[in-house]
């Protein structure tokens, strides 16, 4: 009974617009596959819309809190889990992820990719961030793939699952 | 859109056939009044017969793992949240519960109920073990509860959240 | 070359004075043993009062704090490990000690005690909550050791040492 | 009385012989400072390599561990954390330390380099992977020195605590 879980990670207060309109798109499109989105659950960036792209078509969202309650939270999260754990909870936003798909890049994006191809994670990079391909492409090269907008990343997620 | 969660905590192996029946029957209420149920996720116990409730009528499931893949998850979680924390991740049991139920007691479920305390949660206790209640109920006075079997439970639980 | 550590849980701001006056005296004793001394390192309570009886005689310190950085550390604190992991860090705590004496009791000592024990720590209980000592002794009998003063504490986490 | 702690992070079975080198080095240069080492206590690679170099000058070193337990841990480490908390461990490395040197680059380094970050830390990276001084500086230039051999990491820290 166990479902598909897609994890989208990416910045808060500093994603791009194209960030956004990405991470909006990409929750709308795991609803419509029935995946479960999974995000770091605040109310900022990446996170909030990719949340609300989910809610926007009725899907279902899970939302890892790095703090202790819920108290700025995404208001399209539907299962809120406050870890306390600060950026430790970054490891746990990769592990509960069948797939993760970092949207932009930043620090803590940064942190997710690298744990998630330490945890032997297949990683999708949808970014203009020509250095982070570089880098990671470097580290993991069979783990990495790189999407250039939304539907191919789902496309690039979809052939994982199916085979997984 | 957030969802109410409530946390059954109880043990693994050890549980009592008492124990097990009343978590079933625990499970099946939560899903019953469309509350999300949350445990710790395994194939055992308390969590296994928690969550065989509530999916018998249709309810969400949510398994937070200490192992870092689902290896040994229980068939009835919908939604699994490996977080190879160990013992650590009995903490975001209780932080990420609206309300935390312990159905039976043991080591594991003991440190459940003290974490939860401690974070100002309020606790209900259904067990057998007096000792467990005396020595909650005299740290926490205004915090632990007392159910004698599963409908109280859940009716006082209903009661907690009613006016959160 | 690995050292012997020696925890000393117990409250911060709710210590009796009894407590205090035992930390005190459980610190200095595990330093003159040239045993490493680690609490939750905070500046209250047992964890300050310990960490102060334990550099009165020139002992080595851990503190495993809760938060991110030393804000709060006792000034007898050595060796900082802030962790960012609020109550979670209970369990480093207990694992990172070869013995755990508990110092009093409260919600968090409660919660390390439970925690040693499903480890499968040994815990010496040094406390006058006589139903903390019948509840933890219930549910772990082989485990839990009672001491009734700091002298026979660390009589007790000597033999346990020895033996390991 | 706090002591002055000097993580270097690196990575384990992958180590280069020119990374294990550097660590060794930087672990004598680091104890010779009278500062402690921290490392991730594995006994492989960068984190061994590291406390071995400690040790020979008659350092003090801290190893901050994955597992549960003391198995598999450097012999050269003096006081064990063990955290069981898999690579969330990571985490608490770089905030357990008051500068964090990068010896080589690989998943792991790459995960603590971006949560150092991400926690405000500065990082001095001691790497010949150009990709990863182009990745990080364009990520957080303020905050990312590059080293070319290990004393000039340790002028770089020497530096830095000195202005704390």
């Amino acid at each position: 009974m166990r479902k598909i879980v897609i994890g989208v990670m990416g910045a808060g207060a500093t994603a791009t617009s194209m960030d956004l309109a990405n991470a909006y798109e990409l929750g709308k499109l795991i609803a419509q596959h029935n995946w479960v989105l999974l995000t770091g659950g605040r109310k900022a960036g990446v996170m909030d819309a990719a949340n609300r792209g989910a809610k926007s078509v009725g899907g279902l969202t899970v939302g890892i809190l790095p703090s202790k309650d819920t108290e700025g939270i995404s208001a399209a999260v539907d299962i809120a889990i406050p870890t306390d754990l600060g950026n430790a909870r970054n490891n746990i936003n990769v592990l509960a992820s069948d797939v993760v798909i970092a949207c932009g890049m930043g620090l803590g994006t940064a942190s997710e990719v690298a744990l998630a191809l330490k945890n032997g994670k297949q990683v999708i990079l949808l970014t203009e961030n020509q250095q982070s391909i570089a880098f990671f492409r470097g580290l993991a090269p069979a783990k990495v793939l790189i999407a250039e907008h939304p539907q191919q990343a789902i496309a690039l997620t979809a052939e994982i699952v199916s085979i997984k």
